[in-house]
C-alpha cells in the first residue's frame, strides 16, 4: 500500500526548470511515455496501459523523473494512477517546445 | 597546435538524435551558449566571445558536446572558431524546439 499513499510531488508552473525538462526529456523511454501520452490526449492514462519494454520499477523511475520534472502530472485514482502530460504548463512556458519533440523522429 | 589542427566531427542532419540535443541543452551553461548564439545571429562568433563562468578547458568541453550533438558548428579561422547555432537544422528536425528553448526564462 505503501507506493498508493505516498505524495505524489508536483512542481508548480513557476517552480518548472528548462534544464529539468530538457534532462527528463533527453531519454528514449522518458520520450516514448510523453509521445505516448501526447498520442493518446488529455483523458489521462493508466501507468500500465503505456507500453513499455521495461520492467516496473524501470517505469515508476522513469514516471518518477517526468513528474518531478515538471512533465507530467500523476493522479491516483483507486489502485490506479492517471497519468497525463502537462501540455499546457510546458506550451505557456516554452512555447513549441513540446510540438518540435514530438515531431522529431530522431 | 594540435587543438587548432584536429577534426572537428559535425553530425549531418540526418545523423541528428532528439535525445542527443536534449542531452546538450539540459544544462545550464550549454543554455546560456545557446542563447548567446541565437541571439548573436547566424553571423557566428568566435569562441572567446561568449562571456562564461567557465575556464577554457570547460568550455571547450561544452562547446564539443553541443557540436557532436548537432546543436552547434565550429569553424576553424585561422586561430580562431567561428561558433554558429545550426538553427536550420534543429528547425527543420524539431520545428519549435529552439524557440521554446529560448523562450523560456526558467
Amino acid at each position: 500500500m505503501g507506493a498508493m499513499t505516498e505524495t505524489l510531488v508536483h512542481p508548480e508552473r513557476s517552480e518548472i526548470q528548462i534544464e529539468a525538462v530538457l534532462q527528463a526529456l533527453a531519454d528514449p523511454v522518458r520520450l516514448r511515455i510523453v509521445r505516448e501520452l501526447a498520442r493518446i490526449g488529455c483523458d489521462g492514462v493508466a501507468c500500465g496501459a503505456i507500453d513499455l519494454p521495461v520492467t516496473k520499477s524501470t517505469r515508476t523511475h522513469h514516471l518518477r523523473i517526468l513528474r518531478e520534472a515538471g512533465v507530467i502530472h500523476v493522479r491516483p485514482v483507486g489502485t490506479s494512477r492517471i497519468t497525463t502530460l502537462r501540455r499546457d504548463d510546458l506550451d505557456a512556458l516554452y512555447p513549441g517546445l513540446m510540438n518540435g519533440i514530438l515531431a522529431g523522429v530522431g
